[in-house]
C-alpha cells in the first residue's frame, strides 16, 4: 500500500480509483469544483468526491496530513499514477488538471508567452489577492478593538488589488478592454479567471463600500460574465454541500 | 514603440536588449537574483540590471505600472520577444526563467509528476508562507498595542508553516529524509528551494524563540546547505545593492 494511505484513512479515499477530490464549500474548494465541472462538460472527465467537515478539523488528522501536510482542502489524488499522486494548493491543482486533461488548451494556453501571462495572474491572485482577502475576512468578522487596525490594513490592500484587476480589465495601460484576465486581445476564459473568481464573486457583500464598488465596473462585469457559465453554477453548488450530500462526508 | 514603455521610462530600462531585471535587495528580489546567478554559472546567461529605490515609491509611478500593474519588484522583461514580454510575481519569474533558459532541467524537472510536486511547494511558499511571514514582519516591527493581536496571529502561522516544511524535510510522513523540497528520493535543489530560501534564511533572527527553533533542525540544515552555493552568495549580495552600485539606480 502507498504511504499515502493509513489503515484509518476513510475507505472512499483509499479505495478510490482514478481521480479523487477531497473538498468542502470554500472559495478554494470551489476553484477546483468549477474546473472539474468544466472538464466534465468539455471532455467527459470523471472523478469521485469526498467532503470534509473542516469545522471538526478532520483535515488536521494524521490520515489527511499524509495526503496534504499543510492540512488544507481542497486536495486532488490521481490514483491512476503509481504510486498515487496527491496535489495540494488549489492553484497547483488547477495546473495539474489542465496539464493532464485539457489536451486542447480550452482553459489554458499552448503559446509559451500566453502561458507565462496566465501564470502571472494565477500567482498574483493566489499570493497577493487571496491571503489579503482571507485576512480581511478574519479581522472584519472578529469585530473587536484588537482587530480594528489590522482590518483596516487588509481592507486597503484588498481594494488596492481589486484596482489592479480593474486597471487590467479596463485596459488602463494597454488601451484594450479585456473580458478575461489572460490571453491575447480581449482574453480567453482560463484558470487565471477560475482561480480568482470564487473569491471575488462576493465583492458586493464584503463591506468595501458603494463608493469603492462604483470604481470597479470592469471587475463587477467580469464577475457577472463568469457567473453565467453552467459549469460555474454547478461548481458552486449542491454537489459539494455536505448538508445536501451527507453521504459524501468522510472522517476517520 | 511597445506600449510597455513611456517617454519617461528610464533609458536603461527602455533601451535594454535581451533580458532586463528591475529589482531591489528584498527577499523577493533575491529569489530572482539567485536563479539568474545560477543560470549564469550553468549556461552563461547574460542580462542587465536596474535597481529601484522602493522607499521613494518609484515602483508606483506610471512608467513602472506599465511594466507591472501591481507596482512591485522584482520584474523581468524579455526584450528578445516582440513585443517585449514583462513578467511580474517572483514565482512566475522563476518559472519563466526555467522554461526559457534551463533546457537541461538543472533547476527544474522533466518528469510531469515531479514538476507537479515542485510547483506545489513553489505555490505553498508563495501563497502560504510568504504572505504570513511578510505580515508577521510588519506587525512585530510596528510594536504597538494595536498590532499585538495580529503579530501573535501571524507568528503562530509562520511557525505552523515552518513545521510543515520541517515535517516534509525530516520525512515524518514518508520515512525518507530530504535535502531539498522537491524531487525523487532526497530531492534535488530547484526553484522550489530558491523561491522559499531568501525568506527562511533568517529564521534564527525573526523572533520565533529558541524553543521553537530547536524543533526545526531539518529546516535549519536546509538553510545552511543552500547558503553554501556560490550563486546564492552572489544573488544576495553587492551587485544588487544600490549603496554599492548607485549607477544601477533608475528613476523617471
Amino acid at each position: 500500500m502507498s504511504s499515502l494511505y493509513l489503515p484509518e484513512t476513510p475507505w472512499p479515499v483509499k479505495d478510490a480509483k482514478g481521480l479523487h477530490l477531497i473538498s468542502s464549500l470554500t472559495p478554494n474548494g470551489r476553484k477546483v469544483h468549477i474546473l472539474l465541472e468544466e472538464l466534465k462538460q468539455a471532455y467527459g472527465l470523471e472523478w469521485t468526491t469526498s467532503l470534509i467537515d473542516i469545522d471538526t478539523l478532520e483535515q488536521k488528522k494524521e490520515w489527511f496530513l499524509r495526503i496534504n501536510p499543510n492540512g488544507r482542502i481542497p486536495v486532488l489524488i490521481d490514483n491512476a499514477k503509481q504510486p498515487p499522486h496527491a496535489v495540494m494548493e488549489s492553484s497547483a491543482e488547477l495546473m495539474y488538471l489542465v496539464n493532464t486533461i485539457d489536451k486542447d488548451h480550452i482553459f489554458w494556453f499552448s503559446d509559451p508567452i500566453q502561458q507565462s501571462e496566465a501564470l502571472q495572474w494565477v500567482i498574483f491572485w493566489h499570493a497577493s489577492g487571496q491571503p489579503n482577502q482571507g485576512q480581511y475576512n478574519f479581522f472584519r468578522r472578529n469585530d473587536s478593538e484588537e482587530s480594528r487596525f489590522a482590518a483596516q490594513r487588509f481592507k486597503s490592500e484588498v481594494l488596492r488589488i481589486y484596482r489592479v484587476l480593474e486597471d487590467h480589465l479596463s485596459g488602463r495601460y494597454t488601451g484594450t478592454r479585456r473580458e478575461y484576465l489572460a490571453g491575447d486581445g480581449t482574453g480567453k476564459y482560463s484558470i487565471a479567471d477560475i482561480n480568482a473568481w470564487p473569491w471575488i464573486r462576493n465583492l458586493r457583500s464584503i463591506g468595501l463600500g458603494d463608493d469603492h464598488l462604483t470604481a470597479l465596473p470592469s471587475l463587477a462585469q467580469w464577475v457577472d460574465r463568469i457567473a453565467q457559465r453552467p459549469a460555474v453554477v454547478r461548481g458552486l453548488g449542491e454537489w459539494y454541500d455536505e448538508d445536501v450530500h451527507p453521504e459524501l462526508l468522510v472522517s476517520s
